[in-house]
């Protein structure tokens, strides 16, 4: 059997583990990032845990054949051109990794990676290509054409959460108005929720938070379920707003699969049936004999894991 | 010497071009289209014209490598799936054309072959990734990955003039509203050009057509260059709309080279430096180290013929 690892540096862990090639995880580790420090120092650690997770799960460290690495930021040619919350700027992970590791090493953006993870062995497996929409504190996603990770030119590429979905619409970290994921993150939905509470005080959404501080991205979706129109409605408008969005990612790219992550694809069919169903109404999608599917992304933590084992056997 | 044909089929005429393998075009005929007619009939003629253009031009047909089609539709596999203006519906074209012309054949839609003529010898040639928007009567385009033009899994992608722009917008032909086409092709510059002058009897766009009926795509910008006001503004929206247009490409693709082709980019540097300041200054784009080419196309005519060829060799 081929094993590879895959490492995915998060902003407090970082986890390691085993794969195999059909993307089996064998055997999982994981270590405190405590950034900020110094990457020879993440490095390091990285290589010792690659090492002691083998011969304490009984793999023989010369059977791994490659080891992938997810890291957050802008990655370029195995280079971490920049991420903030490690305070990574223009750091040369894969040849630091080489170096410390003795195997070969492939180094991708994390949210890449998750959607390679979903292509090789999640929502994606057996299709001709996917857009992964990961929705969270904001929108993320990846892109992967014919098995491959699409970062453009320059490593930048697949940032959904800032396709200006609103013109003049609410204002986002970037700096644009009306971005997706002001509309469709996460976040987004929590306020929106606490709006509609304090907007309607007879609303169920009342009885299950108590106080808008108790608001999560689930409240709304409990409240619909017991028939709270208020909160069918803040669904609606969520669900409305990240079809156009994604809609818009169809109409330029065409993957056969688009997949919708994060915690909010927890809430299965009730999210991915209705948006499902407003962008295939929507525009020339309408018409196509052939369209994408949208599902609920198959893979949930270990999505980074696989993901970047899934590179580096790319790249093997 | 390599020589290929690229072979343009148009609404109203075929034209057809032998290249070599620096994409310079030797040699040029065309026929009438004359559509609604049998694809037997099309390709008996196609085949016929590439035969009588090498005689004529003294090629030995012999030495032809092949033969790149660009036509109108949703191409997949060498078929033509659907393509409303020849009335063609599941017409296997590449298969058709090798049988008539003994050559390997390749066949795609109209739009991506111009935009990989602009990467392979124009606007985008050297450069590693190219997205052409082709603004027109509508706006169309054509994305081109590393070399490989990029149409989805079912053919039907880079429908540029279809993203949804201003949710809620002008209504267009797709049924959807707010889509780039209704704000940003000649057509909608034309209606918007009319309307400022129906509201502003001063503007000096009443000089310049005498009446609406007389309005083209060039109005606006010959009563800007005359200092009118009511014209720049005109223009500005034009270009803001269509700068929301590509900096959502960007964000999502980031391809090396944005290209603007169509008539209107006959406009050079008039519209392609507001739209290129608007674009870098926009979100996430405006932080990167490295950010996309914003580049008027620079081939027109020929693209067709360029491309398809460009195809049969990316093929070979």
């Amino acid at each position: 059997m081929k094993y590879y690892i895959g490492v995915d540096i998060g902003g407090t862990n970082i986890a390691v583990g085993v794969v195999d090639e059909n993307f089996d995880i064998k055997c999982k580790g994981s270590i405190k990032t405590n950034a900020p420090r110094s990457a020879e120092s993440i490095c390091d650690d990285i290589a010792g845990l690659c090492k002691s997770l083998c011969e304490k799960n009984g793999i023989d460290y010369g059977d791994i054949l490659g080891v992938g690495v997810a890291s957050p930021g802008i990655i370029k040619d195995g280079v971490v051109v920049f991420a903030s919350n490690l305070q990574f700027d223009n750091v040369p992970l894969k040849a630091m990794l080489e170096a410390r590791t003795g195997k070969k090493c492939a180094v991708c953006n994390d949210a890449n990676a998750a959607a390679l993870a979903e292509y090789v062995a999640g929502a994606g497996k057996g299709y001709h290509s996917l857009v992964a929409v990961t929705i969270g504190t904001g929108v993320g996603g990846g892109i992967v054409l014919e098995g491959k990770i699409w970062e453009g030119f320059n490593g930048a590429g697949a940032e959904i959460g800032h396709i200006v979905t609103v013109p003049g619409g609410r204002l986002c970290t970037c700096g644009n108005r009306g971005c997706l994921e002001t509309y469709c993150s996460a976040t987004a939905l929590i306020n929106d929720t606490k709006e509609a509470m304090i907007n309607n005080p007879d609303s169920k959404l009342w009885e299950i938070c108590g106080h808008t501080d108790n608001v999560t991205g689930k409240s709304a979706y409990d409240a619909a379920e017991m028939g709270d129109e208020v909160a069918k409605n803040v669904i609606k408008k969520f669900i409305k707003y990240l079809s156009i969005g994604v809609a818009n990612i169809i109409t330029l790219l065409q993957p056969e699969v688009v997949c919708i992550g994060g915690g909010m694809s927890a809430e299965g069919e009730t999210l991915i049936a209705p948006l499902d169903k407003l962008v295939k109404e929507s525009g020339v999608i309408r018409s196509l004999s052939k369209r994408p599917k949208i599902r609920a992304a198959g893979l949930f933590n270990d999505a980074g894991i696989v993901g970047a084992a899934a590179e580096v056997i790319a790249e093997d």
